[in-house]
């Protein structure tokens, strides 16, 4: 059968999501447990592949398995093998059809300033102390949103398939002494998230304005786009699929 | 000069407030790191003494010096020197005669229940599987407002100064999966928050009547309450003062 997990994680002290051999990722992690509790070896995919330092709090993952375990129990067992920083929130069978990373139709991630410093809840946003012309920001990321390059806004210099995103929304929130930029789109580059909330910071803080915004992404080059923002403010939020998909 | 300060800590690494030799507490930690700034030892007095693992938004201590640093300069050099647990949100002179704690009118804490396994955020709310009754927990913690004795809500033998605390508000609310219980009292006792938390969760979960609690205030005696909730859940909000106080 085909398991669809919903899964939370802190990313502060997981090298991200992907497998890497002798290092502490999330998907290893997992990938362990299950195959424990389950007794065969087990390939997890998830619909993003978080950078280290990454948090989740809606991170979609399935796998494929011989067992007849129903997914609550699978849910419960994981829950009960995994350390405290990750935790199953949902567990489902789908279709064997159903792939967490391809059929995924939106990502949603958050970006969380603190206009502060801040020692409760330090793990979870970057405290920037300068101020900052949150309505520039604003303006500044209308830039993003519609189906267009961001060559410009990733951090590696190839992406197999293309610079091509098409963002759905994206926008500033101001809650108390805390900014969060919340960003959708169908698939998202290396990077991308950072690169955008780095370079609209350098607009808050006056040091680029809103148009050099729109003329970065235009040039389709990385060396365009300024600051990347540390990683640790970072969350992927939800993953959409289909209605109809189960 | 008195400086008053407002402070914010994650209590996860500390020893609880207090001064401890060898061990790292908040007040150990700031006196020393004020002591280096200021080139003279520094006495800090703050309103709560909390446990080790309790954080706070809004701890205020107060310290007298002989040095002339305006109160800016001392909050910035201090979040200069203070490791990333900590951290001055305000800080300003008072009259010479201020005590940050026998002069608090009132103190407020809040107790943050999470009703499912939780990793993002899992240093700050007490995960509770299984389900509550939040509407009699909510009836039973209107045992509490007034001014009465809380021996039996304490987790020490003997208080120098009594049992008697006036508690003025008292209260659960929801967002989302997350019950926070909030309490402000002139004064509380040692493991008071605590015992109150566990004790109410005995009654959400069907195993203590509304009328048990009243009884067990009654009886004056710790071996009447239940359950006391992990310190990791509770944090030191608020410490309020005269208006006339500077």
């Amino acid at each position: 059968m085909n398991v669809k997990l919903v899964l939370e994680y802190d990313g502060t002290d997981f090298h991200g999501w992907q497998f890497q051999p002798g290092l502490r990722t999330v998907q290893g992690v997992i990938e362990e447990r299950l195959g424990k509790m389950l007794g065969e070896p087990v390939r997890l995919i998830g619909a993003g592949r978080t950078d280290a330092g990454v948090h989740a709090l809606g991170q979609v993952a399935h796998f494929h398995t011989g067992s007849r375990l129903s997914p609550d129990v699978i849910q419960r067992g994981l829950n009960a093998l995994l350390p405290p920083d990750v935790a199953v929130l949902r567990s489902e069978t789908v279709l064997d059809a159903f792939h967490a990373r391809f059929d995924a139709r939106s990502r949603c991630y958050r970006y969380r300033i603190s206009r502060r410093r801040r020692a409760v809840g330090r793990a979870y946003a970057w405290s920037v102390s300068y101020s900052l012309d949150v309505e520039a920001m604003q303006r500044a990321a209308q830039a993003f949103p519609g189906r267009q390059s961001f060559a410009s806004f990733c951090n590696v210099a190839s992406e197999r398939s293309g610079y091509i995103c098409h963002v759905t929304a994206c926008s500033w929130s101001a809650h108390d002494e805390d900014l969060f930029f919340e960003v959708a789109s169908d698939r998202f580059l290396r990077g991308m998230v950072r690169t955008m909330v780095g370079t609209l910071l350098e607009v808050g803080r006056g040091k680029m304005s809103v148009e050099a915004v729109q003329d970065a992404l235009r040039a389709q080059d990385r060396r365009a786009s300024r600051l990347t923002a540390p990683a640790h403010g970072l969350c992927l939020v939800r993953v959409d699929y289909d209605k109809d998909e189960p």
